[in-house]
């Protein structure tokens, strides 16, 4: 008989749900997106749509209809009635008796949440801080997938030296990104992040930054960072889905500029608070 | 209203199985290993836990109590009744709202499965194709964790070349290991494979076949390959644990020795038997 077991409890493996003969929890065959909506409209809801194609094709996930997938965020939205949501989904290869080869013809497996963004408006008051660890990832960065156990074991890693956020430090010596954030400096008036070819995701809080910035007339480089330049930047931020601009006032236990959230940051906070309404 | 979605289906989030908030689901954020049986008796169980113990400490799941682990897999296996029995048993951080920061004091989560092990006498007669691809994977690939990823694309590039299993090639140039095995060259009375240092899983089954190298008074080296020197050798096997020694009789196309599984690989297949009994 095939048998499975939950904690101490025995099933028979024919009886099982499908989520717990999911590709997602076997292999972390699958790719995700998290959106959010302002006031009751979804922020850049074409942009992680066409984020997830890419992460899609990268994992060669094939058979998954945009449209479909359009409509289902739209159908649980309208259901949540939540002005200010974090919408959380996920598509998996299919679920099936555990293979590294996938069977043919898996039906993908859709997945979504949305719950309230809590009140962040304190991060953006006070700043975050942040510590560096390193940055163990795999080499597609780039596909938004569902291995995320580097991510993980950094934010943990933060988490106990009381930081809100690890940012990560490849084997070159160079910052990639948060853990789950983008991650900036700023000197004087230019704004610095690593290029997209630095194994990172590209991220789409990055794109309207990039937009704010201009809009600002600030210069913007793309070029990674070493720890020793973030410490010395005049100010440091995060971009996050959630929370946009999250401005970053301690660096591995160093103050950044005042300690306190920057002039250019505060400006883009507000400048990017433009493109939510 | 919190609101999840699973396929097409709107559902309370309140209500949802909580194997949908496993974060092995989330983030692959768990740890697992796999044994068998060879006529009713579990091979190497001491050696699988330990690793286990190992894997569960590189990932920082605390609280896991080992011989609950030992008692539940010999409890399903008893349950099961199958003599040669595969058997899959993870262990996640637990379930929750999806957040990267792990809440304090999750209770983790452990699912098992017992299926039979197919007839695989042919594999070992034919011998196994195989065909090189990059290594992506994370750079703790010592613990056995549920971010498998990189090899399902791995074993999905194989299978469409027709091959049975994808042989890792990293960054330098080097073999590591294969999507889901060990590698091993065989060069003379020589066998080689590339060390535990090369960011591999330390194999079991390369354990009990260095072991066996020694019974036959063969040399083992621990030197990693590449692909030059692996088409260069005189025989080719993998290291699996539900089939423990398989001959590689082609390597990217290219036959190796006679193309039919070699005089040395078909003694360790004989050697290792005697541990399975």
């Amino acid at each position: 008989m095939n048998v499975a077991m939950i904690d101490d409890r025995i099933v028979d493996a024919n009886q099982l749900d499908s989520s717990y003969l999911d590709r997602g929890l076997y292999f972390g065959d699958g790719v995700y997106e998290v959106l959010r909506s302002y006031n009751g409209k979804i922020f850049a809801l074409d942009d992680h749509l066409a984020r997830f194609t890419d992460s899609l094709a990268g994992v060669e996930i094939d058979g998954v209809d945009m449209n479909q997938i359009r409509s289902r965020v739209l159908k649980a939205f309208d259901t949540a009635k939540i002005p200010n949501a974090k919408i959380y989904f996920h598509v998996t290869r299919g679920s099936g008796p555990r293979d590294h080869n996938p069977a043919v013809n898996m039906n993908p497996n859709f997945f979504l949440t949305i719950s309230e963004i809590g009140d962040y408006s304190k991060s953006k008051i006070n700043g975050y801080t942040v510590s560096t660890y390193p940055d163990l990832r795999w080499k597609k960065c780039w596909i938004k997938s569902l291995n995320l156990l580097p991510n993980v074991l950094a934010k943990m890693d933060a988490a106990k030296k009381g930081c809100d956020e690890a940012i990560l430090v490849d084997e070159n010596g160079l910052i990639t990104e948060g853990s789950s954030s983008a991650f900036f400096a700023c000197v004087g008036r230019t704004i610095q992040t690593a290029p997209t070819s630095a194994n990172i995701l590209p991220s789409i809080t990055r794109k309207y930054t990039m937009k704010a910035a201009h809009n600002l007339g600030l210069a913007f480089i793309e070029k990674s960072l070493t720890p020793e330049q973030a410490k010395n930047a005049d100010e440091l931020f995060l971009g996050v889905t959630t929370k946009d601009i999250i401005p970053v006032v301690k660096f591995d236990n160093l103050a950044i500029g005042s300690a306190a959230p920057g002039p250019i940051t505060r400006k883009l906070i507000s400048e990017f608070e433009k493109f939510t309404k």
